[in-house]
């Protein structure tokens, strides 16, 4: 076994830190190698760097760049790509120590945060000033707000209230030599230079590490109206919701889960959702009039296919209704060992590609689980595999492979909201072109000239 | 006279190009070195480009960058911080041929769409199908969309549907050595590689140049409310206007006129605004319900020291009071030559800094008018100076030095939405401070390594 305290980066960050902020038996950075994707790295990390602040952090990178080390930044690590596995030869960097609400103001509805704050904490930090965190991944409860960023999470409120990029005004980062910096401001507007706020938005960790972060808030909405429509078939669900959308109903969210996504729920959490219909849309409208437009979008479902449409009656109802959203993921993470996509496309393809990932999954007999954020054109295709095999079969990333290809022959995207991480950089190539990969590699190289920030992920 | 046509790049243009796509006569180029900041140029250009196509865009770039020629791209020239100034050196790109909306897609709410579409043409086309361009730039009859994607333009509707960014979802562009590439998507959503479309979104030409892009489209709120508020003072009506956020409600607009404004448009429409208070705020709230957003902004306003609140009682009603709004910078520009100002704060501070830009205005004795977009923290301080002084003023600058160090001093910025261009580059690295510079820096070097794309702007 290496004793991992020889390594010189050890030793000058054990001079510098206290003691506390560094793990480096291999029981303890273990825990710290993979990531929520299921991807197995080759080893333990080096070590685990745990800095209590923005200081601490640059002191971190700093020595890891004189001894050209290689760091993985990492917050709960609930990613889905694997942009936070850490192979045996780097350092990881911890941010979920960096978990304060530095500053929140009511008056300017925004908060100074740590990148390790939850993003259910924000929001209920912001509740308590009758306002709320506008983007909604589905882990919210579980994420962290420097993991959102780092992916340009999306979530359910995308389509009316934009990405994670839309709510970050400004950031603290610190690039790979240790250099500290700030970007963006605390105003809605402002042009004063590139916007290199939304550039490291979505960079996978690969360009700097960031410590803190101006959001925005937005006033919670005065009203809210929740349905739930059942279909007979998911496509006839996902036609249906791009009927929505070409009427000009605009809701803060539009969930769609198929059959078997309903009976894993049911085996899941109790109730019969699957027997009530063979999908299940649900649409939330909110803003003054949300009734209204509730009501509207009641009437053109059932115009537009619905078999059943239940109206939330109250706020537990539609939470209720939500919380089986949420609970999607882990009811299928106990049926097998699920790949996650996320492809999306334009919105009148939705039901295209729902037939398509229907095609996909019975030639190559690979159950595939489809949840979407049906008014962003965001799909998940969720591959179950055998949880005992020791390699996702090659039959599953072929099926991947073809779901990926159908998305972009639609006019789509390889990834909506998780990120390229390690899993799906075999594609890139083919979404991006060489001409803008070329480009991105210069702006990877105008960041981080040695490589050293979360290698081998994004790009 | 330099006969220009002897200019290499002149004959490989003309070897290449249809004879209609060129100008070289000294009156014709003369007519494209200034723009609406007013900043005049020592001479006129080299030449003027009038590419048809993104292929003739690449040829002339291609014959620019091998012959080392500076490039101005152009839109239509309605840029307020001299960000499309061409020196005598310079070739000017002027891409107000490319005007053709290229794709409207209803279903999928977007728009593809050349660089040289004036703004109010994209609404115009996406109004035939209940959709519309949510930017809103004052400008939007005269402007580009390619200009409003260089400077990232903000606008009227800002605080609920957001800037030019997030209305961009993919772009078609052409590096300074002819290289097309391809950026962002189709999709609501996407974060496959690192965000060039947020980071070419208010670039001022410097990065590349947009041949084409895929704008998003919203559907026409079913509903509208309009209001007017009149204050006795400009320092009250921000105050209230600052009320009305921290009260939750999310105006479509709001926007703030001072008294010497409404006497400026008094004078050039008559009518009498005037007369009716020391500052106009006018309120626009739109979606369902929207009436009844715009009755509880009333009762806020009024509560919070209107002296008068009128409702427009229709479309029309509404439509005036915007037209005044759009009209003012016109009737300013009648009364002297108007120096514009952009500068930005966080929106508790919007009194503040009106206070202060009146103390300044006092202590210099320079007449500002000031414009605001109210819910956005965006401020228009319009310095007023004579019109046949052969340059602006050493106290006008003065002035103006001291609303940006107020601006900084608040929290805020130099530029919420018109850009850096020429005016503003003594300012740029006391907003970014020195690290954050150097890095815009590299990222420039990655995109144009030898500076050719409209050197002197932005950085």
């Amino acid at each position: 076994m290496v004793i991992t305290t020889a390594h010189p980066l050890l030793a000058a960050l054990a001079a510098e830190l206290p003691p506390d902020r560094l793990t480096t038996d291999p029981a303890g950075t273990a825990r710290y190698a993979a990531d929520r994707s299921g991807f197995q790295p080759a080893g333990a990390p080096l070590a685990v760097a745990h800095p209590a602040s923005a200081d601490e952090t640059a002191a971190v990178l700093r020595h890891a760049y004189a001894l050209r080390v290689p760091v993985v930044p990492r917050g709960a690590g609930t990613g889905l790509s694997g942009g936070a596995v850490a192979g045996p030869d780097s350092l990881v960097l911890d941010l979920s120590r960096m978990n304060r609400v530095l500053r929140l103001s009511p008056e300017d509805q925004l908060a100074v945060v740590e990148p390790g704050v939850v993003t259910a904490d924000l929001d209920r930090a912001a509740a308590a000033h009758g306002l709320r965190y506008a983007p909604d991944p589905a882990s919210a409860a579980i994420s962290t707000i420097g993991g959102n960023i780092a992916t340009n999470a999306g979530g359910l409120r995308c389509a009316k209230y934009g990405v994670t990029r839309e709510a970050v005004l400004g950031l603290e980062a610190v690039l790979a030599d240790g250099t500290r910096l700030r970007t963006g401001r605390a105003t809605v507007k402002g042009v004063t230079g590139y916007d290199l706020t939304a550039l490291l938005t979505g960079s996978e960790g690969t360009l700097a590490v960031i410590t803190a972060a101006t959001v925005r808030l937005r006033p919670v909405p005065a009203e809210t109206g929740t349905l739930a429509a059942f279909f007979d078939t998911f496509a006839d669900a996902a036609a249906a919701a791009t009927a929505l959308t070409a009427a000009g109903v605009e809701p803060a969210l539009a969930e769609l889960l198929d059959g078997s996504v309903l009976a894993a729920l049911d085996a899941h959490q109790g109730g019969g959702l699957r027997e009530r219909g063979g999908a299940l849309l649900i649409v939330q409208c909110d803003g003054t009039g949300a009734g209204a437009d509730t009501a509207r979008a009641a009437r053109l479902l059932a115009g537009h296919g619905a078999a059943r449409v239940e109206t939330a009656g109250d706020a537990a109802g539609a939470e209720a209704l939500l919380a089986a959203r949420r609970l999607a993921l882990p009811a299928l993470e106990r049926t097998g060992r699920p790949l996650i996509e996320d492809v999306a496309v334009p919105r009148s393809r939705l039901a295209a590609a729902v037939r398509e990932i229907e095609r996909i999954s019975a030639a190559h007999g690979v159950p595939v689980h489809t949840l979407a954020h049906a008014a962003d054109g965001n799909l998940h295709p969720i591959l179950v595999t055998d949880p005992d095999l020791p390699e996702i079969p090659e039959r599953v990333w072929r099926a991947a492979d073809e779901i990926f290809t159908a998305a972009l022959r639609l006019g789509g995207t390889l990834t909506g909201e998780h990120g390229v991480g390690l899993l799906k950089r075999r594609w890139l190539a083919r979404e991006l072109g060489p001409e803008n990969l070329a480009l991105q590699r210069r702006v990877k190289d105008a960041f981080d000239p040695r490589h050293l920030l979360n290698p081998g992920k994004a790009l």
